[in-house]
């Protein structure tokens, strides 16, 4: 842990820069399997799941039957679980639902956009020794919401051919019409191209390793959307002397039990504090199972004094936090004047393992700094705006003239074309 | 002009086909370039702009007394025209505000969403013959009703220096807060990193060449994030025998005389119809300024008889149009039912030139079958979706214990510990 006092805006860049990933090498590999599976399907995509998984699979699709036994070893207390975290992120994203928009910008002009759902949709759950299923309830709650006609989703399976039970049991409680045995490269490939079994979908959804985000970022130059560029987790902490240095530290240890990469800063306007934690920090680490990671991860972190909120402020603006945690007096300031940040937890009680799991909020936030230009996934990552025109006779008699014009200016005599021909209709009737 | 009978659907998606376009050879460029910018600057930017632009620089700046001067001499009735636009893009964006969602979502939980605005945006206007003015309205409109703090500009000159004085009015207009004489990579280059006149932006916006739209794309890499991946335009009129030929022509026409790749459909249940748009199309291109264009786009295009609506309407779909006319008595089948398309014109009397400029909705749209996964540009581009989320002691205990539980089922037990230590806290207390 580095401590940093005071430190002046111009070196905030340099303190607050995340750790840069180059994927050169790893483009090749994607490049390629991304061809082989344009060409070859099904078989290519099998082909690297024995190489690269060590299972050779007959199907990928998991069957009906399959699912159901599967399910029933999955513990009714999990199951309660997951059924209260469901509830809360339905109630949430139901409430993100807008209306048609509907003006009559001039006499006789109607305009409206209306939001319809993308068609087909592609989850990735990465496999490993954590069974992330809580990252299913994000992605497929809103997707069936909306009313998404097709939500496929592939994780790997293990070396013997199987799914862990509660990804299983969260894909078919959540909507997902069908599970395949795939994962890396050759997952995103699959659903960027379509298989013989893997149906083709229009944007790509969930987290992986550098292999799955290169893969969603080449599936992009094929016409898929994805859902967020990617980077390791991080989570910044604003607190004062008001704060508990023992929640601190245990948020501050549960972002850092994620990788080793995962970034984790605390800033406060307390040295007192900052002391504090790092105490708790060394105390709290001892009891974790991820212990090893986490100690490298804030090997990395660092604490840091700022003499005052305003300036506090500024820092963590200039950093755009994926989660941003707020254990101060005067939490209000943090709360309306925050501009980037990607998800924000406030007041001792609000964890951020909260929002990660079942408070409602999605946890599929923009790292790296994208909170400056991103939004999280949420309900309208699912739907697309279609704007909708109507014009009567008299509503073009009262805009085209001034269309006329503007085409005539933009040199563009076809445009303006269309509206002399109906004027000129218009009038002989 | 192809007139295709009945395909079968087997055959849509190599009839549909958009023509393929390759950037290898460009990327190479672009990153050259990006790289001699981020390392030199301002001088860099100056050397390609004398390179490719032709034009020697002092000041990239548009002061504000070339912009007075300049803006003189626009005619008022163009003046006029572009207020009464401007208008309508304001009522029809505005009405897209959408307000914060709040939702307990169990007792003691507290999630909110808030749209805040992207702080710097970057605008890119194309120079060339047609100084497309519309284009700033589109985007800088909205910039600046969300309240983006910084809505900069960047435009080629002409060889003397000067800016287009209809380009300059419009962004006055409009609330862009700066106007830079910069064109193609190197004005992409430089909203990417900054440079000593040109401020870093976190977003750009606006149409472009292969050369732009590359740089673009290679801007994302730098974690800007940009409007849309783009494409040619493109239009499809589904039409039927209640509809005027001469008016789906003009429509047609005024599509193709954007570029030789514009792409031009007509779908039609009435062979008679087709017929009679063929030859109203010969008619009028001979009064065309720009009849060179447009002739070879519409020798590209195609007229295709569907014998139902259900069949027109699949294939649409799977086409998935920018522009999408409907001009069919059963208007609302199509309203109704399309799930792809950027924005719908409704009706005899709504051109598609009627949403290019001036009815309010947005003319920057998804191209190249986008509309399967993207919207056009709404004022929620300017936005970011932030949540926020406060929790009671009450709220914790509520939905802590299944937090445990869930973290526990992800071998995540640092994310358990930061529940365990607050309710082991409130236990106490």
């Amino acid at each position: 842990m580095e401590i940093i006092i005071n430190p002046p805006q111009k070196k905030w860049s340099k303190i607050l820069k995340r750790p840069t990933q180059t994927f050169d090498q790893i483009e090749k590999t994607v490049h390629y399997i991304f061809k082989d599976v344009q060409l070859h399907g099904e078989k290519a995509v099998k082909k690297y799941a024995k190489k690269y998984d060590k299972v050779t699979l007959n199907e990928l699709l998991v069957s009906q039957i399959e699912m159901d036994e599967c399910i029933k070893t999955v513990p009714e207390t999990l199951k309660n679980a997951i059924q209260l975290a469901k509830s809360n992120i339905e109630k949430f994203h139901q409430a993100q639902v807008t209306k048609s928009v509907k003006v009559e910008t001039t006499n006789g002009v109607n305009c409206w956009q209306e939001k319809r759902a993308i068609q087909k949709v592609g989850l990735y759950i990465p496999g490993g020794t954590a069974p992330l299923f809580s990252t299913i309830l994000m992605l497929a709650i809103p997707a069936k919401l909306v009313g998404c006609k097709e939500i496929i989703l592939c994780t790997p399976s293990d070396k013997s051919g199987n799914i862990n039970a509660t990804i299983l049991y969260a894909a078919k409680l959540c909507g997902v019409t069908k599970v395949f045995k795939l994962g890396g490269i050759q997952a995103i490939a699959a659903m960027t191209f379509g298989t013989k079994s893997v149906p083709k979908v229009y944007k790509i959804f969930g987290p992986g390793n550098q292999f799955v985000t290169v893969a969603k970022q080449v599936a992009t130059t094929y016409g898929l959307a994805i859902d967020l560029p990617a980077g390791p987790s991080e989570l910044l902490v604003v607190a004062d002397d008001s704060a508990n240095a023992s929640f601190v530290a245990s948020d501050l240890l549960s972002q850092a039990e994620h990788g080793i990469d995962s970034q984790v800063i605390l800033v406060s306007t307390s040295r007192k504090l900052l002391d504090k934690v790092a105490v708790e920090i060394k105390t709290q680490m001892d009891n974790l199972q991820r212990k090893e990671i986490a100690s490298k991860a804030i090997a990395n972190s660092k604490l840091i004094y700022c003499e005052n909120h305003d300036i506090a402020l500024d820092l963590i603006d200039e950093y755009a936090p994926e989660h941003f945690i707020v254990c101060t007096e005067n939490e209000e300031f943090y709360v309306n004047n925050i501009q980037n940040a990607g998800s924000v937890f406030i007041g001792k009680y609000t964890p951020e393992s909260a929002g990660d799991y079942a408070s409602g909020t999605n946890h599929t936030l923009p790292t790296n700094g994208f909170a400056k230009n991103y939004s999280g996934v949420n309900l309208d990552s699912f739907l697309k705006a279609i704007t909708f025109q109507k014009i009567t006779k008299k509503g073009l008699q009262n805009i085209g003239p001034s269309i006329e014009i503007m085409a005539d200016a933009e040199g563009l005599s076809a445009h303006k074309n269309a509206i002399t021909v109906r004027l000129n209709s218009i009038n002989k009737g």
